[in-house]
């Protein structure tokens, strides 16, 4: 273990480079983690994709990454002495805490919000494709013994389909409808059917995801360019869907859940969509339906690390692929393909040689 | 008092026919009302004009007229006798009572709804544009002394607007927006600031309107055509809009409140909106916003009474025009053209002469 | 089948007879249901051992038992022909649909409520500890193929538990600590465990109850007369209880369960409890906790049918004794002498042979 | 001004004693604000009275009170430099914004919490009864030119008493109870009417209490020592009490509370209680009561100024009496008198002269 370090920094649209960055020194409160498991997000494929995300264009190169679990192997100044060693997730989140977002508990609307491989502030915080990302010892969330890696760096987006679950209210016994079938819409799916939602029905034109789908314990998994697809819904779900959580992105899917949802029902929109979609905006009103976005999360770690120490969920179909860091590359590539992709994780140090 | 009335019936668009009908007679649990106020409703003013209201299509002539408060001279059987002389707000809805819906208190929503002067259930129901109405017993509310006849003729469309607060949750100390300033804005506005809202901006491109605000209690009122609406709005709220409702119908004004409320917020819309509207949809997510719709109302009429009773409402200055009964073409014809109209309402029997 | 019917009448403490009575005839819109299973409840139980349960002291001897599923024999006037043959659970709930409780969603308080197998109404409405109960058509659900007359003879209680959970808001993710191991509080964590609870801990002094909510899946399951009670609380929660669901109507338990939960949690009350209880009022205040009461349900058995139409509920280990109907009397001494049971049900026609 | 100041340091029960102590010097990030009102709150009157508050015992001397409003005289290094000169408002909260209740928005419940003039924290945090107090700018909150001192330095217990509302849900048009006529009890009346609570019912023993009352907005004021008490709130609300605030901390005002809301009501509690309280557990049940504990408040200052900015709030019949800062002794004498004393606050500068 040198000072440098291995890293995979955008410089570009495609043009993700492997680089020998220093290490990073844990400041005070602040920790060195040795990555174990990474996974690559859909943001991180748009950024490699397009070099940007929306409005937010890398002002410089920066390290991709948020998706993190590894080892706590240095302590900056005042951080607690048991972590040293710890098995951890990383919450990418560094909210302000000050903000009046924060102080209601809405963190992931912070005026000030830093996260963690992302453009999205300035200076940009470096992520974790990489051997090691420090941060503080707040952002750790000590892993129990049962969670695996691949587990632990699916926390991030666990917890970003939890907070979605929570736009929507209590679940228990009613029926819900995922259009999308990627990481996000399968891990949906997966907490919505732990928190008691029944049916639960999962949209995607993609056989792979319908059949991951049904491995994560869909109910009932349905092609959205069926032409019966309507009919085909109400017949897995005869007393009408209660929920609807949008998570591909995809405006015709959108238009398919407002028309879908029960009178009084409710659409978290949870996937990046076009700036502008034509909606069904009387029905909106006629049919009293709620549309709530849903955007990262907030306080989400810790009740998703009490439903996978617990064995509520097995995230195992969901983990398609998993790579050695040093083939990132390779991985980015396979997850822009898309082809039998569903999440793609990179393993560093032991776990990538375990 | 003869065996027949006088009556506005439509027998299509623009044909407002005034004729003699049978006096309806009371069934079982139910009472006659004799009408001393009736209030011209947007949804009157779209049947007379085009016919029809969206879907709804009369099968055949029918009474419009569901804001009604008047006297009851007559009981069916089994209604309670205390009734008999009350004077009372009718509301208009007949839920099922058995539906999913109603066993949920959405009776709004009810899949059996019967709704006075309407022509969304078959057989239609006839209206209040009349001398007598026959209602059920249990949708007669005794009106408080204070309360006037053209307040009571108002607690419909406040219930619509006490409907549409529930969907946004508490207000108190939270900056609201308000578009449009016709009746059912106006009253928003009014609820809003009696149960809270501090400040409440009202935007209306008319003069009118906007005087009335003014005399309604809003804090603030803004023509949305001028260019620097946004600036003025953030001016008036600096704190940012936490709830916008939308009242014009126009789509422009609600992209007008969709862009102009703080993360986190919440968009009500209960404006009759065109069917499909560009909306932009990736910042519903990205900025976590609640888009609620709110149809009609459900056990609003109590609460509303309690509410005038105690005399926080004024709603002197929303009733722009009164006219006798017999005169409810010219009435009409005014409504449609809307010029330094906010609420039109017809008065029978001892108010109108009164 | 002949024009009479077994049926079990209580007649007074300690006096439930065996009785011949009229098979009754379904009315206008009601169905008569051949019973096939019922489930013996803490209430028919305390009726049978006092005599009365509360203030509702019967008047006259009437049919015990609420937890009912069966066959549809025979129809009423106007209900629907389809349902003739049908396999259905019988909702005992007959709420009057107009009061301002049942406008609002929450007909569990109706003020006109009338309950199968209860003095809570006058006159009583006969239950279901016989071979056939008239119901009206709207109170039988009907139940897919695969939940078993034994499931289904306990979707009265899981309804009670279902209302239970909706008081405390969602709980994934959330820590849960029931006290009581009878069928609500073995029913309650089986549910809490299905709406994502984690960990669900359950404390009862009995052993057989702890065992069973083992079986059911609890995470933990605890003596709550052990001296390091709360200590073993926290090492099964670490992170504290979020919520507490009071089932067994001891004052001690609720005095444990408000004493167990983190600040800012919730105690549901559901379990029976005696008039007047000491309870640490300041604490309430001091670290906002929430006291809710809950009783009976409403609009509960469509996701609870939901839930075991999913296989979400394995309702089986509560399930400790069944009987034939004939044997009732020593079904329920077995009940009141409670050892080793948790839920007692009584079988009759096909369901009694098979 | 110069480098001492008066202070008001509690040295025991009983033991007030005006002191000469170091103006303080403002940190990074934090202000020095010339305070120019200050209001005795029931927990000084409890300090000095018994010389500790429940578990709080002061480890040593300390300045009391945290109902403060100054003028910002002095900027610690960073603080922003549009604070010097302004007239503000102190929020005395002192949150981590790090432990979990922080992160969901309940900081009131901050496991490390730190507060102005409290023993609850170690070490003490200095008040301001005093010339002087040195707080973080973000616990400065600028006051709009209509505010007066007297209101400002009310915004604390005004947060309060919003906070125990928003325990409540929604008021508009539903009837409320407040039991107790002290600060709390008045400005928790002001603000369920600002909110829409019709009708709003106060009771106290003490006619002082009740006049003011009156003045404050209250549609119904009553002696809760008559016999006729309950026919008498339910003639003031004849629908029922929907809410319930227990402000008085007698344990006779929370039972008449909980025995006078209607099914399915809550009440909040907000007063100090003794330790142990007998309530009527079975009915919190059998009535689906709730009772809430409510406990300082979070981010509440804010919309507690929008609505003060906006008018909607007039506070002056609570301030019974102003004494100069150097008065302090006699004033707080005068409040734990009682007679005639709603809320006493002290005045140093300007506003002392002025």
């Amino acid at each position: 273990m040198g000072k440098t370090m291995l890293a995979f920094q955008l410089h570009g649209a495609r043009d993700l480079r492997a680089v020998e960055l220093p290490r990073p020194e844990p400041g005070p409160g602040a920790v060195l983690v040795a990555i174990r498991r990474a996974g690559i997000c859909g943001s991180d494929i748009h950024y490699f994709t397009h070099g940007k995300v929306g409005r937010f264009v890398p002002k410089r190169p920066f390290v991709l990454g948020h998706e993190l679990a590894g080892e706590v192997v240095a302590l900056g100044q005042g951080a607690a002495p048991s972590l040293l060693g710890a098995r951890v997730a990383v919450d990418p989140s560094h909210p302000c805490g000050a903000c009046r977002y924060c102080a209601v508990g809405r963190s992931n609307l912070c005026l000030n919000m830093r996260f963690l491989g992302s453009a999205s502030c300035d200076p940009h915080l470096d992520g974790g494709f990489a051997e090691y990302v420090a941060v503080p010892a707040r952002n750790c969330h000590i892993l129990p013994a049962q969670v695996t890696w691949g587990a632990a760096a699916l926390i991030e987006p666990l917890s970003v389909c939890l907070h979605a679950l929570g736009r929507a209210g209590g679940l228990a016994g009613r029926a819900v409808l995922v259009t999308g079938g990627g990481t996000i819409g399968q891990l949906t799916a997966l907490l919505a059917r732990a928190a008691g939602a029944a049916p639960v029905i999962l949209s995607d034109p993609d056989s792979f995801a319908r059949e991951t789908a049904l491995r994560i314990g869909a109910d009932a998994t349905l092609d959205p360019q069926r032409p019966d697809f309507a009919e085909a819904v109400e017949a897995a779900a005869p007393d009408g869907i209660a929920v609807a959580f949008e998570a591909s992105g995809a405006p015709a899917a959108l238009a398919q859940a407002i028309a879908l949802v029960e009178r009084g029902g409710t659409i978290v929109q949870i996937g990046t969509l076009p700036p502008e979609v034509a909606l069904p905006a009387n029905d909106i009103m006629a049919r009293e339906l709620t549309l709530a976005g849903s955007f990262r999360f907030a306080a989400a770690f810790a009740p998703v690390l009490r439903l996978l120490q617990s064995g509520r969920l097995d995230v195992t179909p969901v983990i398609s692929h998993v790579a050695p860091l040093a083939e990132t590359g390779v991985a980015m590539a396979a997850a822009v393909a898309r082809a039998g992709v569903i999440k793609a994780q990179l393993a560093a140090g032991e776990a990538a040689s375990g």
